[in-house]
Parts: structure tokens; C-alpha cells; sequence
């Protein structure tokens, strides 16, 4: 009954397994293995288009870099008050982009509007500097962008001479969700970089930056060695992202994971909880009583209360004593720890009249 | 026949088993997990000293963060002018710490002297800023430090103000190279900071930042996250170090990686091959006639060759058509490959005159 | 919801990183290896009394193995009619003891008497043919034998010049559920032979023939090479059950399943179910409806179905629809699995009159 | 240095990584999961004819099962004299075999020749008794049969009503070093029962019994049963079996261990150093010097004594103080560990004439 996090989950065995087949004999250090260049050529082969790659251990070291070479050290980013990439990670951009403008944007659920994107860029001097604008799909708050709403705002953004970025720590979850192509959710639709995460989804460390643009391959390397951030048994990061790409693993995690999400929301909705936002992906917001969450973790149900800063508007008012509390599913989640959840709730919730009550 | 560097080998098996034994159920994300306790305990015991410890993916991490906490972001950094920090990880330097002052000594073999180092600090105006001092055990050029010669240059140092940091990428092999303990090669000779790698000595990747002034231990944490070298998933780095330092596995593994050095290093010796420095722990750094290398490599055998920037004077001159070639050996070295590379060696070299021609 | 039977489970994390240790360098083959030695050393430990033993891959192999030894090709076996060894294995008695006399006896949920023994083997003309005497524990319907009845038995079985064997398939479960030391629920309770099984707890496939009479080692190993059953890298079991006995592990893993299935008694109980025989260590067999096994097993469960064989008469008749279902949990069982086996049992039970009906 | 059996090996890598990822969730349990129908249909495709098979954990449970099934209880059994199933297995045939008669064949280097065979046969009164006829490829001695050999001798045993059994511990070594089909080498050759072993290939413990008579599939299972050689957890055989027939693994395996004898026999030759029969898969069978032996041996090369029982006749005659000792390469063999035996034998092997000698 663990729905702390995606990241509490272990490592997938197929992952696991390629750890250890990778562990035979030498290897070239810091990425120039050949495991690396056939993950390099599975997301080719994922997104259908030519790529520059670069591994890296962690999720904010992807945002960093892609920042990094997205708009470099004084440029301009633009992205939603809640993404990661500011909120999480604010202290990052201090320390690793100190002279960069951020501007944020409100928007509900996590996702952002074309006019509203609009209105902002009008509005900003960007003098000639390198820009980038960047949303995350899956959002913060478990929605997915539509590869239609991500050519709109990538639409705006160009027009304004920003690259565009998505931060896809949870990409498989939106490809699972939207049913869309690689290809749709990113470069057809007018991004230029993605911070592709597998960690959530099943690997020990494995994230990714990658640009549809090549040219910017060793600017990609060369960062990501000024940060900090190559591995040194590089082929330990490839070969988990060749297992996680191959043969549709990464869907197939997705899938289960996306699975048992919609499994918890519809029981939570059926037992007349309300969610904040849909369950689109691997998330559930839920709106709940603070004693039903109390009497819930007490049944050994983990579970992550919902900041409410940034004004993120659930689909209903609160009412006094709730708040929302954020499940999220992983590869490893089994229909019983739902289950196990929907029951424990069938004793938390308070009695209510019943619904076909004359 | 692999000495291109201890980084290309894979993992111990232990530590790989570590692994798959950490992949058990869920466990808190960032750190907060049990594995990483049990290494943060392991290194207590293995050093003597209560300390704070920041578990990181890289050894350019451990540096950079040893680095931010040492000295800040505007203060005075001194090393040696081969130091990893300063020569390999430069770019880092310049991305990551863009106003701190660094200042670098000569020495050979990797090596500072306590005069050296009294002479460039005197001259110095430290000015009130935060100021670091660094030496790497065992160093580039595979020489050690003994607790004398550290407790020596500490001296020097806190006398104007310096905290001390070693950068042991190869702490292992520095310990059982001297037989020294942890303690006595650390805090009892007045280290502040350790930068303490397991990588290159058998881990997946795993090093660690340890600060004897426990009082650090949050600026660690918070400092690490700001530079995105928080693992997600923590307890796959705390179980590897758990498991390296378990039962001495890291001393047996540092000490395989010094014979395999040893035995090769006495095999040239015996066939007329000069060492630049003394083989102390597990590199070789050999003077080699270029042909001879290019005949090393056609029979297989992977070595690097050695910059001579930074003077760092070999301990005989080189001649003609000679140069410095680095073998690093490893936990993974059989004593096959160290003896197959002599072999090719018995062919490469030059025929020579008989040593006890009549 | 998997209680099909503990053989369905995985192998445990520890014992897989054990396989994945010992899978370094070359070992002697045929179990001259020194895991092999040190599974011995730990089997001598766990039960305080020197032993040889002898390392097999299943069950059957350790029962057929202890059968040869104990009463050879042409003596005599006496055992309860639902044992194991004369049961499922009835092939394996006509395959590889075609000349044994076997004669069983009938008992409560697997169980023997002292008093139904002395009367069969008073009856009997053993005529100084090798004889051997076998119980269960944990016995085919999931009961235990404690201490005080084991001796109880033995000292009748040895009256008669029998040797006297544990098949001990589950000997885990059945020193967690007792309480009791290995060593008084074998050679200090007279047991000469135990069939050690670690499958069903946790290995890949590693089981032990234990005898306390060290003047059988050479035996055991030549009889089971005879047999067919010397694993060729025997590194691979003793690596396994050096793991499993290794700080407690085995015992760790036998209280996981034995509490698992308590739950599931408990909760069984509670909602008005009755039990063939009470829960004593891993296993439930439950006295149920047919409807509501059909229910069970489409909303998931995997359960087995008991034959009633050779009248193990449960602890009250059956009426008419009902059967006797056995759930096993194992090492994996989840909390969850077992709460959805509670829950749609709910929903699988008829409705009852209240059992607090005014 | 070690060259005492493949058996002395390890796991491959990927085979480990197999056993992994099969170790996910339940299965069930006995050979009734889904890895152990992928093995089978990956032998189906390997051989190109649909087949029954029956996985055992050791070789000799192999050939106990392919006996059983082949000749049953009271047959005949024909085989050369070194043949493994009569000679290591001996005591096997008298214990699960008693009423088996068993007429063995003289042959060079452990091959039988058509007209020995018919010789044998024609003397024999087989008296409608089930009739099994077997050959070891890869032959004890390291020798290959082509197809065209066995389908002469197969011709033979079937004219006689002899069913024809191969003993294929290392099937992948034989079809590595003739480069034929596995059809060629078993069903199109007059082959109806294949011993087929991964173990000394590379696998944990891994065998099976093929029989390309499909209606044996029952007789096959149930004799395996009955002799106590079914898996409990069968998945993790049918993984390591699916792992090892996937993507050509199995080839690749054993051309290294083929290669590996190939450049251990050129450079002994190369040497002066007679063989007593050809290198044509992964074994060498040197005729060395006692002395010579010994100073390998101190040198810290591992290797085995060939017994002279059963006139194997090597090719030249032995000299006073000579044996034959085998040399066993495996998929784990390195290049380095076969030229560090060449190069002890330099210093092993009296000081000869120089071939050039004016």
C-alpha cells in the first residue's frame, strides 16, 4: 500500500538483469561503451528522428543541463510556477543558473495555456538572449499534455524565439496515457529538448537529456562533464535505458502503472471521493477528509499530502478539514495494494447517506 | 590485458549482490532510506569519528560538492596543479565555483611538500574568505600519502586558516597501501573533508562527501541537492557502500588491485623497464620507448598514455622517442592479464645486451 | 492473491545476490567448493551437532536420497498414508525402491501417535532388514509436531530397531512456528535423517539430506551421485543455503509466511469460516462452499483444492457443497494479498444471519 | 589458468540476468510456466522439428531419463566403453538401471565406426527387447561425430530395432566446430533421443531430455517425476534454457570455448607438444611429460589427468614419464589464461633441440 512516490518503487527485473549482463569484463569509461550508443540508437528508434543524447544519474541534473544548453547561463526560462524545474528544484537554479530570468505562469492542474503563454512573452523583453520554455508532461499534478495543446504552445514560443522543453521524467507515463507517439509528444510538435526519465518508471538511474537538434551533441557532453554529471561506468546508465526501451518495456511500465492509478480513482470515485484533478497517467489527487487520511495511514496506506501554494484550483472547492493527498502508482504496484487501499478507505470514509436514498 | 583505467572494470560481484538484495519492496526516495544509514554507520566504524556524509553518482560530485561546502562559492581553493579537481575536472571548476580563487602548487609525482605549501600560503591574502586545501591519496601519479606527510601539510594549512579535504577517488587503495587506518590517514592528521570514492575500486557508482564536523551535515545534504546530484532512488547508492565497506570487502578489493600493480610493476622492473615513480598502490607509470607501446597494443594490452604537463619530472629523464605510459590495475586484474602483458613485453622490447654479459 | 503453493513464489533477494556472489572466478565442481563447506559449517551451527550432508536440487531427491541411506533397496519404510514421500511421490518409491516394504499408518491432519505406531510396528516382522521411520513437519495439512511428540514417537520407533527421518520440506516454518530449536525437533528428539527443504522458503532450488551421523558422508555422496541428483556446479545450492542460513535468514522468511497465513486464518475465522485443522504455521485449509471457491478464484484467488484421501477426517464434517481448500503463503506473500483474499471472500460468502442477531 | 572443466565455470552473464528477470511474481510451479514453453519452442526452432522435452537439473539425470524412456527397465543398452553414462555414470546405471544388460564398444578417441557397431549388434540376441544405441558428442576425448558419421551409425542401430540416444553435454561445442545444423546432428541423422546440456556451456544447472517423438511427452514427465528430477521452481530452468537458445547465445558461448582450446592447441603444438588426439571442439588432450605437468601445475595452471582405461589409443604412442592431460576451455576462458599456460610451459618444457638446427 505504498503510493508515496514512483521513486520508492526498486528496479524493474528486466533493468536489474541487464545491470548484471552489462557487468562483464571492461569497458570504455564516461559513456563512449557500447551500451550507451545502443540506447542512443533505441531512442532514435523510439522517436523516429536523428538525436543527441546524454545520460545522467538524476532528474534535477537533467533539467540542469538541458538548461544549461537550452539557454545557458543568462538567458530567459519560462515555465509554469509549479513545474519541478522552479519549485523542487529552485535551489538548483540558484546555485547552477544564478544569472538566468525565470518567469512562471499560472495555469491549472499544472498545465498551461496558449493565451496565457501569450499575454507573458508579449510582455517580455528577451533582448537577443537564449530562452527556453519548457512544461512537463506528465504535469506535477498527474495530467498529460495532447500533442495538438503541445504544438500550440510551442506555436507561441517559437514565434517568441524560445527553444521548447519538455521535463518528461514521466514521459512513458504520457506516451502510455495519451496513446500518442514519441515523435507526436515532442518533435512534431515543435520541441527541441527532452529530460527523459526511466528512474520512476522502473530503472536504478537512468535519465536522459536529449536534443532533436545533433549539432548540440558534445555541447551536451562537454556540460554535463562541467556539472558533474557523467558517470564513470557509463555503460551502467546505457544499459538500463536499452533494457527500459526495449521491446516496449518502458510502455509496458507505463501501462501497469497508468493501469493501477485509474484502478485506485475509479474506486475512490465509486466510494464518492472527489478528485482534484482527472486521473489521467499514474496520479491520483484526491480530495480528502484530514481523519479518513489519518484513519487510512494508520492502515498502513502512504500517501503524500498536496501542497496547495501556487493557487493550482481543484476541479471543486475544498471544504473545511480536507485537503489533497497525492497517490502515485508505480511499476510494482500490485491490484492488491489497491485494493487493500479502497478497503481500508470503505473504513476511513464517514458514513454517508446513501446514494439512492428515496 | 585492460590498464586503461581502474574505471573500466564492472562490479564487484558483492556489491552487484547488494543490489539485488536492496531491490526488495519499496524504501523511502532522496536518501531517508535504511541502506543509506547503514553505510553513513559503516563509515563511523571504519573511521573512528562521528561524521556527516553525502552520498553522490560521481566522483566530479563528491569533488564539487567537498568544494561548495569547503569553501563556498567566493573563497580561496589550493591543490596540486595535477589535481583531479583543477586539471580533469576544470570545466567544473569554472561552471560550478566561477568566483572562487584557485591557486596550484608544484610536486612531484602528484605530491606537495609542507614548504611549498608554506611559501605560496605566505604570499597569499587570504582576506577573511572561507579557503580550502586539497591533496588527492593516492595521487595521479599513483604515489601515497603517509599520515606523517598529511599531518605535515595539514599543519601548514590550518595555521593559515585552511580546512583540509582529501580527494580519495582511490581512498581504498591508499589504506591498504600503507596500512595506515582511515582515522590516522584522515581526521587524526587533520583532514576535514574526504572525498571517498568506491567506484574505480568495484562499485556500479558510489562516492561519497564525509565531514568529520558533523555540524556540516545539512549543508551537505541541501548543497548536494542544489547541484542535482541527489539520487532519486538513495538506496542504490547506500546499499554499495554498505556492502563495500562490509567485512573489509573494500580493503580485499583495494588490495587484489595493489598486487595486480605490484606484480606488474616487478615484472618490468626484471625486464629493464624504468617506472617513472614508484608503483606505491594499484598504477603503473612506466618510460616506454613508443615503438614498444605500439607493439604493446597490437598484442592487446590497453594503458594510457601520461601527460607531462605540469612538470612533473619522472624520476629519471626521458630520451628520445620516450614517454610515460599509465597501467591502472584493478579488483577485476587477473594475474593472467598482468603476466600476458609481460609476455608481449618480452616481445616489444628491444633486444638488449645482457645485464651480466661477461 | 497467489496461494496456490509456496513452490509458486520467487527466489528471495538474498539468496539470489548469494547466486550472483558466488557466480565469480572458477570453482571445483561437484560440490568440492567451499560454499558448499560453509552451508555445512552453518547447517552444523544452526543445529549444534556435527553432520554430513549432502546437497540436492528438489524434494523428491532429498527423500529418495534419505530413504536409500536410511533403510536401503530392500528394508522397511513406515510413514503416515498422506505423507508426502508415499503420496505424490508414490512413482518415485516404485521407480527407485522397488523392493521396500512400505506400510503407513493413519492420523489426524498428517499427524501420528505414539500408541497407533507401537501397535503397527509390534505387528510387523522387521526380520533385521534397515528400517526407517519418517514423519512430516510441517506436516501435508499444515500442522506441527512439537518436541516432546517427536521424541515420543521416536522412542517407540527406536524400540523396534528403526531409524527415524524428518521429511522437513518446510522445517523453516516448523522452527518458527514451535519456537523450538533445531536441534530439539531432531536429533535431540531421536531424529537420525532430516530432508532439509529451502525451496519452498526462498532458494532457487536447494534442499539438504542431514544426517547426525557423520559416518554416513560417504554414503550420502555416492548414493546421490548414483542417483543422479550431484549438481554440476554445486556452488550454485551451497551459495543457496549458506544464504538461507545466514543471520537467521531462513527463520526470517518462515515467521513472514507463517504470520501471513495466521492473517489469513484470522481473518477467515472472522467472517464465520471454519478450518479442517487449525493454522500452525504457512498453510490454511479452510472448510468452503464450492460457490464460494468459484467466487474466490474468478475475483483472483489461487487456492488448491485438498483431496480427502485416506480420511483425514477435519475437525468437523463437511456438509454437503463444501470441500477443503488449501491456501499456502510464502516469504513473497504481501499483507495485501492476503487482505484481497478477505475481501472478496466478503463479497463471496453468503449472507449470514448476524452473529449478534437479537 | 583454469582448465580443469567447463564445469569449474560460472554463469554467463546473460543466463544470470535471465534468472533475474524470471524472478518476478509467482509462477507455476513443476514446469507448467510460461519460460519453460518458450524453451521448448526455442528448441523447436533450434532443431526444426516439433519435439517433447523434459528440463533436469544434472546430466546424469539426463542419461538416466533418456535411458528410461529409451530402453526402459529391461532393455539393452549399447555404447562405446568411455561413453560417460558407463564410465563417470557407472554406479548410476547398477542403482537406477539393475536389470538394464549394457554391451559396450572399443573406439579411438572415444568414436565408434559403423562396422564395430554392426559387428556387436549382429552377435547379440535383442529378443524384442526395447533397445537403446548411444553416442557422446562432443566424445569424452574431445571429438566431434559429423552428420554424415552418426547417420551411418544410426542406419546400423535402426536395422537392428535400436532406438539412437546422443549424449550432448556440449551439443553446442559439436555444432560450433562442425558448423551442421542441429537437425543434421540429431533427427535427420536417425537421432530420436538427445541428452542436451547448457550447463557446461554456461548455465546455472541446466539439461533436458529431447525427444523428436512427440507421443513421449507424458512418459517423458512422469518417468522425470518418478525419478525425482522435477524442478519444484521449473521456471528457473525453462528461463536459463529460453536465455541460453535466444539470439544464437548458445553458439556464441561455445565458439568461444571452442577458440579458446583452437589457440591453446596451436600454441602448444606450436611448442613441440604432441596431442593425443586432434582440438576439435573445446577440449585439448596434451601427452606431456610428468615433469613438465607438475611444473604447469606449479605454475598455477589447472588441469586433468586422462585415465588410460578402455585403450583409447592416442595418436603416437606414449613415451616412459608421459601422460595425457585434458585442457577444458569455457565460455568464461580469457585469451590472457591460455597464453599464461603457454607461457609456463615455455619454462616447462625441457630444453629441445632447435627445429632449424643446422
Amino acid at each position: 500500500m505504498n503510493f508515496s512516490s514512483d521513486n520508492w518503487a526498486g528496479i524493474s527485473p528486466r533493468i536489474l538483469a541487464a545491470i548484471t549482463t552489462a557487468n562483464a569484463g571492461y569497458a570504455p569509461a564516461y559513456g563512449a561503451d557500447s551500451w550507451t550508443e545502443t540506447a542512443r540508437q533505441a531512442f532514435v528508434e523510439a522517436f523516429g528522428h536523428d538525436l543527441a543524447m546524454a545520460t545522467v544519474p538524476t532528474g534535477t541534473a537533467a533539467n540542469s543541463l538541458a538548461i544549461a544548453v537550452g539557454c545557458g547561463a543568462t538567458g530567459l526560462l519560462i515555465c509554469h510556477e509549479e513545474a519541478h524545474m522552479v519549485s523542487a528544484e529552485a535551489e538548483s537554479r540558484k546555485a547552477l543558473n544564478p544569472d538566468l530570468e525565470i518567469v512562471t505562469i499560472k495555469g491549472v492542474g499544472g498545465k498551461l495555456a496558449p493565451a496565457d503563454l501569450e499575454r507573458t512573452l508579449s510582455r517580455l523583453d528577451r533582448a537577443g538572449r537564449p530562452a527556453l520554455f519548457s512544461i512537463t508532461n506528465v504535469t506535477e499534478a498527474g495530467l498529460v499534455y495532447r500533442p495538438a495543446e503541445i504544438a500550440a504552445l510551442a506555436k507561441v514560443a517559437k514565434k517568441h524565439g524560445f527553444k521548447v522543453h519538455v521535463d518528461g521524467a514521466r514521459f512513458g507515463n504520457a506516451v502510455a496515457a495519451t496513446g500518442a507517439s514519441p515523435a507526436d509528444l515532442s518533435w512534431r510538435s515543435g520541441v527541441d529538448l527532452v529530460s527523459f526519465g526511466a528512474t520512476k518508471s522502473g530503472a536504478l538511474a537512468a535519465e536522459a537529456v536529449i536534443a532533436f537538434d545533433t549539432a548540440l551533441a558534445s555541447t551536451l557532453l562537454e556540460t554535463r562533464k562541467a556539472l558533474g554529471y557523467t558517470f564513470s561506468k557509463g555503460r551502467f546508465i546505457g544499459c538500463q535505458l536499452a533494457a527500459y526501451l526495449a521491446d516496449g518495456h518502458w510502455l509496458d511500465l507505463a501501462r501497469h502503472a497508468n493501469a493501477a492509478a485509474a484502478r485506485l480513482a475509479r474506486g475512490m470515485k465509486s466510494r464518492g471521493v472527489d478528485l482534484a484533478w482527472p486521473c489521467e497517467a499514474n496520479e491520483v489527487l484526491a480530495i480528502l477528509d484530514g481523519e479518513a487520511v489519518k484513519s487510512l495511514r494508520a492502515a498502513g496506506a502512504r500517501c503524500h499530502d498536496w501542497s496547495l501554494l501556487g493557487n493550482q484550483r481543484p476541479e471543486r472547492p475544498l471544504r473545511r478539514g480536507e485537503g489533497i493527498v497525492r497517490f502515485v502508482a508505480s511499476f510494482a504496484t500490485a491490484d492488491a495494494e489497491v485494493d487493500a487501499v479502497l478497503s481500508a478507505l470503505d473504513v476511513a470514509l464517514p458514513a454517508r447517506a446513501p446514494a439512492h436514498a428515496m
